[in-house]
């Protein structure tokens, strides 16, 4: 299961690349600027994670595949970016993948920590969306995340079904994979349905 | 003294989650972005904090009280934002005793580390003013505290009496409450009166 | 050549607090924003350097001559910023050199920790380039760095030159002040003669 998980996480790393590079291309950024918000998108969740855990050199630092997978990511958006609404839909799906794997892969290593579920949960949530708001707060705009998708929800819904699995006594092998398919399911529903959280009306 | 502190300490976390549930709700983010905001603000400064001096996993992952009080600031700001104003000289209150507590519980702990005063005292203003420059980062504003309030200085000067009372041999049961006051004090002063720091006149 | 890699890296930083310092003069925040972001610009690099790879507490809590070279520069600024343009051209070399040291140490340093070479040098540009970036972040403006300057590119050369003077078997008494001095000629000659990086040319 595990090298599956590991590509599936390849798979998302390189969604979140092109979808900062897309938005580095659009503010008109050079070739590094476009660079530097890919890795920022990419790797800027599960960078913030391994930091509040403690778990420096960061996981990229060792395993540096994910680092070339950012780059191809970021390269081919660059050359083919005219072209890539075309594969809009399957970025959509990778991207979707990406939320469900991250969040995982956190909730996973915070419990290594032996930190609770409650953290965990958080930090799985943490991994799989702060790379995308930092992309905008780099970019000088307002965090979409923040607004209007469900996009954290989804996560944390699948992190509290890992947990409530976990407590039943689901073995790892079933409890991740049916995490992740929940946070992916919601996600493609979420959109389909625009489906949205509460905003707080505000005082006339 | 310190089971005192502790629960200032709570009280000023309550208070900075408040005003950052706030910023979100005027944004008009989501349940999920006005939580993320309350976070980042009432914990913001804290957990640079502990990054900075090599402290991870980073206090509120053991301590989860924390998170709970943010979860209910943000959680009550939410539900009552309408009629919240009747509060607003209680918030700022609280909102001034996180502040001195923020920064002499920084100052303590790095102390704890082994480092020096100036670093303490710098540590301590971090650990008090950060929150509320990350919430405007995230939030895409100018950090208000960079401006136009006597709120940095507050700090630095209570962090200075703590250091003069500790080199004058002052016990840490005077020390640290007088210069807890001393913050509440000069920040209530400052906004009565208008007190604010040079700004640099620009070239015509 | 340490002692005078040393006194360039103290170099450096000043010039990198005065170009923090003027930026904070231009938004007229008071003097407390000013060191603020006279402090993110100067250690901002190294700062993240370090908390990435798990060398905290960051090393300016120790080496406490840093800060006070960021206080000389932040106040000099403060007091001076009206006939500072006549010292700009200072400021640039300055600059420059500081550019050349930061991702010299950056490298050396995330060797030590017995990183690759693509890591150490990627650490190197970071150390160069991301208080610049984050300097803009906080003055809530889109970062000028990823738009138009050859200034990551410049570390970015110098770091595979010391990677290709290393593998030929150079001495580091050869390798660093090599490998500083092209990315401070980098630097001078894209200024001098508008070099830039592609963009990406929008879909009309």
């Amino acid at each position: 299961m595990w090298e599956v998980i590991y590509y599936l996480d390849l798979t998302g790393t390189f969604a979140f690349a092109v979808s900062g590079a897309l938005s580095g291309i659009e503010k008109r950024y050079d070739i590094f600027g476009v660079l530097f918000v890919g890795f920022i998108t990419a790797l800027g969740g599960g960078t913030t994670r391994d930091l509040l855990l403690g778990a420096a050199p960061v996981s990229w630092m060792h395993k540096i595949t994910y680092l070339y997978v950012v780059l191809l990511g970021v390269v081919l958006t660059f050359l083919t970016h005219r072209h890539i609404m075309k594969w809009r839909k399957t970025l959509f799906l990778f991207d979707s993948i990406g939320l469900g794997v991250f969040t995982l892969v956190g909730i996973k290593k915070t419990l290594e920590f032996g930190l609770s579920w409650e953290i965990a949960i958080m930090m799985g949530v943490i991994s799989a969306v702060l790379g995308g708001i930092l992309r905008d707060v780099f970019n000088n705009e307002e965090p979409l995340i923040l607004h209007k998708e469900i996009y954290a929800t989804a996560c944390f819904a699948g992190g509290l079904l890992a947990f409530v699995l976990s407590t039943l006594g689901a073995e790892e092998v079933i409890q991740i994979p049916v995490a992740i398919i929940l946070i992916i399911l919601v996600r493609l529903l979420a959109v389909r349905f625009h489906w949205s959280l509460p905003v707080a009306t505000k005082r006339e």
